[in-house]
């Protein structure tokens, strides 16, 4: 008889997006002339950049002939892109890395997802950040490594909790662990880490020898120079850090699809007789074996953006997310609201003193604008709601004015 | 201390293709002026039609413009995709396929990998053909579901002889196992199995509550009428059936990426109380996890073959192919060698009566062409070559005369 995966039973359901999607439909069945505002979603609204677009288009011209034709590529990704990668987002903030270093996928979601695969599914010690990306704790659970949830948490994991007392960058917990999940700039929170702050975990990884995740899908984002943009700035941590990066929100490839994961050839992990095994020859073990390389069309529109009229156009498309992040900004500070996010990120964390959802209510009812309340990333997240700087301009300036409105 | 997966300790290397370049490359080495002729490779030769590539080109120009441009797509695929292949794939052949059971991905390879997560780790009998996929295999022994590679062959798996005996067909094993891998048309063998046998798999399945993984990918190339398309045009075969497609040989996407898995809603799996689940529940939850769609201009690239004209294109693409593959096999069995495969498959199966790699040997210094050791492939791989069909009808036509020339 066949017998499912039984871990995927404790899965809790989230009904975000389900319970958001209810209350929206009810409010446009009530106000069908007042036409709504979204500013919940995490995907970009602009058109991918020029040199994506023709390189997109160059690339299915070769795909159109013989001579041309590109069939199975290299699993880890075209050398082309690779080392425009370690080029391009590597050198030039001073980290090395090799292009064997970079596996390219198709996105950051499913790197995150499937990494856990070659770490020991029993008695792993997990740190994972509230509020949270669902996905890193969610695949945890599907491979068995947690206990039950329990009130919302699930019982064996270590909760790195954000907080307005801790600014919402979490302190290196007390005891030691061995996955950890980090993520700067944060989703939902917007927050980023000091060098410091990133200092003292790669620290506390190495004393633990631990494993850290670090998701860096928002780089593009930061504009503070002090902020590494790479956890792989700070000395060491090419012992103990995997990095996930993504051209979603640099690129706009939302839709497009690609990603990459940098897994430095020096990082170890090991079995139960204590010998230790290289970490970058597992990965193109389960690279290889469950995944068949990204689309070449998009590998060719994905190397684009490191050219210097590229990296103008990129640099122009995050500029234009983080003007709308600034108005944002500065109209909930206006309000009297405190928030954090928004300068080095596209999301601004409101802390709006009271229950995520009622906030939630009070906007889309007075106001028709559509947040996500905090609750639905985690504990924490509760009193909060994110809001996304993911859209036209002219939809920021009237979604603001719509609120300032509502909440006078 | 992050410890590993010790299941990838288990892992046997394959060293075929490594093996294989190493010879190549001695040839070469020794014989510069004699260029080879590579029939070993299972990947496209031919440009990609050109419905696909102006679709490419069309999803290409809209994501230029704001108007018109795609983020997030849905995770299960656009229903434009869905619907086209559960029309121009299932409905077209009498088998009544929901779109919403249609799941689309990047990849076969990935799907025939990911599939098994949603099954139990402990206690679930495998049954895995020999020769294989090496992915169906390699893929159990990381999550854990077999024993100790002994010989060349994993513990506690129910292998699936494909025999000269049994036409490269398996018998249905006298004991009962849980999750049954089957492709047909067969790589590497290239055979295929009668309505009556894949009735006979469906009906086993049936009284064992097993689950078979049947995989199409290579259904474009099927002529005999009288063999099945799908194994939903088996009754009952949507109640204990997983089917995984592929764009990749049907219409040259092996660099473009785009593939397909069907759960129908009927099927279920239990757990240890043995209450029943439904898989495609189960399926959904991990590709919305896990993934994140396809890229928007390459699920246009795919649903442009429903059309006539890509119909009529992908037709023409399958159609040279098999052209080459006749001429393959009418070659060898002129040489007075047995052979399966070729006629509904890309591959011919030689049964060279004697070691593969002294065949591989033979063809390499004596023809200077490459072909596949079925050694590779499994234990009953031993004694055969893999032939590939997949390249220019002059490089067949020349390889073919070369062959002669050198068994004559």
């Amino acid at each position: 008889m066949i017998r499912i995966n039984e871990n995927y039973l404790k899965l809790k359901a989230s009904y975000l997006f389900a319970d958001i999607a209810k209350r929206v439909n009810a409010y446009t069945a009530a106000n069908p002339d007042k036409p709504l505002i979204r500013l919940g979603i995490g995907d970009v609204t602009e058109p991918l950049p020029e040199v994506c677009v023709k390189a997109l288009h160059e690339g299915a011209d070769e795909l159109a002939k013989r001579e041309t034709f590109r069939g199975y590529g290299p699993e880890q990704g075209y050398a082309f892109l690779r080392e425009a990668i370690a080029q391009g987002e590597y050198a030039t903030r001073g980290c090395t890395i090799a292009p064997d270093e970079i596996f390219v996928s198709d996105g950051a979601k499913c790197d995150s997802a499937n990494i856990q695969e070659i770490f020991a599914e029993e008695g792993l010690k997990l740190a994972i950040p509230d509020p949270v990306y669902p996905v890193y704790i969610d695949t945890n659970v599907m491979a068995g490594r947690t206990g039950a949830n329990v009130g919302g948490r699930y019982e064996g994991v270590t909760y790195l909790e954000c907080t307005p007392e801790n600014n919402y960058v979490p302190a290196i917990p007390s005891e030691p662990t061995d996955l950890i999940y980090l993520c700067f700039p944060n989703n939902p929170t917007g927050a980023v880490a000091t060098r410091e702050q990133l200092t003292a975990w790669v620290e506390y990884a190495k004393a633990n020898q631990a494993i850290i995740l670090y998701d860096v899908a928002y780089v593009a984002f930061i504009r503070d120079e002090s902020i590494p943009h790479s956890i792989y700035e700070i000395p060491g941590a090419d012992e103990v850090a995997i990095e996930l990066r993504s051209f979603s929100k640099t690129a706009g490839f939302t839709g497009t699809r690609c990603a990459y994961t940098v897994i430095p050839k020096k990082l170890q992990a090991y079995d139960s007789t204590g010998k230790a095994h290289s970490l970058h020859s597992m990965w193109n073990r389960r690279h290889t074996t469950k995944f068949n390389g990204v689309s070449y069309p998009v590998q060719k529109a994905a190397a684009a953006i490191y050219t210097p009229e590229g990296q103008a156009q990129v640099k122009a498309l995050s500029d234009f997310y983080l003007e709308n992040a600034a108005l944002i900004r500065t109209a909930m500070q206006d309000l009297g609201l405190s928030c954090v996010g928004g300068d080095n990120a596209p999301y601004i964390w409101i802390n709006t003193g009271r229950d995520s959802w009622e906030f939630f209510d009070l906007l889309l009812n007075k106001a028709g604008v559509v947040c996500t309340p905090g609750a639905g990333f985690g504990k924490c997240g509760e009193g909060h709601v994110r809001i996304s700087a993911f859209n036209s301009r002219a939809n920021v300036e009237n979604a603001l004015k719509r609120i300032a409105e509502a909440l006078a």
